[in-house]
């Protein structure tokens, strides 16, 4: 694929992301709101934009093997970690932006895990068995992912009632 | 919230939400591939960039009530449809990209709808009224959003079965 396609297909995967992340958003706002319908309309127009963020992405050949796609996961958490979240912590730092260096230490503290947990996937994967992991469990409020439901979120405080299990 | 800090938050939200993508496609591919566990990871930890994606989103104020949400989604549809998908179909028509082009296409038909519907759902909540909408269904294939399931799906082709209902 020649450059200036591939530079349009990435800026519209990046757009189609983030439109279907605002309709998820907004989507439980609308239901907090009590519009239900109006929640289950972004939440199906997120899905479409789910299927043309996918195509864009399969059109960019960005999509591997499960081997492959693991990698990709470990290399974007291993940056966010060694580089950007510190960065930008340091922003935010400097500008005293309270609010901010919340937001970015609650993401910072759960890359680190997804990391680790994405390695240990790959190993498993590159003996060809899938990996052995139980329940898993992600707070709703700072994103901190654990493989045991803790009575408190050891990071942002948050009690176990906030915790979604998949 | 100062600029650089803004600038960050923006750019961190940019990358949760192609993050939380990409996880959402991987995870489809590893349940391909029979990696029934690897799928629950990468679906558990497209949660938690979901998470992040939102505070950052949140820190910057940018979620407002649904009146605002819907004028924002309609904004982002109507500037796909108008400028972005047009543009980049004229690279990829001038750089003869076949699959470029048809990944364009099925988003900028998909596009013009949910316009259409954002505009309808904005008018009942600006009435205070939740918006009135059946099934709302959405094409696998190609992300075409209809009101009604087509015997084919005009954009694409693809059969009924391949529509997923909300
Ligand atoms: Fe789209
Ligand atoms: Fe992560
Ligand atoms: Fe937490
Ligand atoms: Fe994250
Ligand atoms: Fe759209
Ligand atoms: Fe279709």
């Amino acid at each position: 694929m020649r450059e200036m396609t591939k530079k349009s297909l990435s800026e519209a995967f990046a757009g189609e992301s983030q439109a279907h992340m605002r309709y998820l958003i907004f989507a439980q706002k609308a239901r907090e709101e009590g519009f239900e319908n109006v929640a289950r309309l972004f939440e199906a127009i997120a899905f479409a934009e789910f299927v043309h963020a996918r195509n864009h992405l399969e059109a960019l050949e960005l999509v591997g093997e499960t081997k492959e796609n693991l990698q990709t996961a470990i290399n974007g958490e291993t940056f966010e970690v060694d580089e950007m979240y510190p960065a930008y912590n340091a922003i935010a730092e400097l500008q005293n932006e309270g609010r901010a260096k919340r937001s970015i230490r609650y993401a910072l503290e759960a890359e680190k895990i997804h990391a680790a947990l994405y390695s240990k996937a790959k190993q498993a994967v590159e003996e060809g068995k899938d990996v052995e992991v139980g329940d898993i469990y992600i707070c709703e409020v700072c994103g901190y992912t654990s493989e045991s439901l803790p009575d408190r979120c050891p990071i942002c405080g948050a009690t176990k009632d906030k915790f979604k299990k998949f």
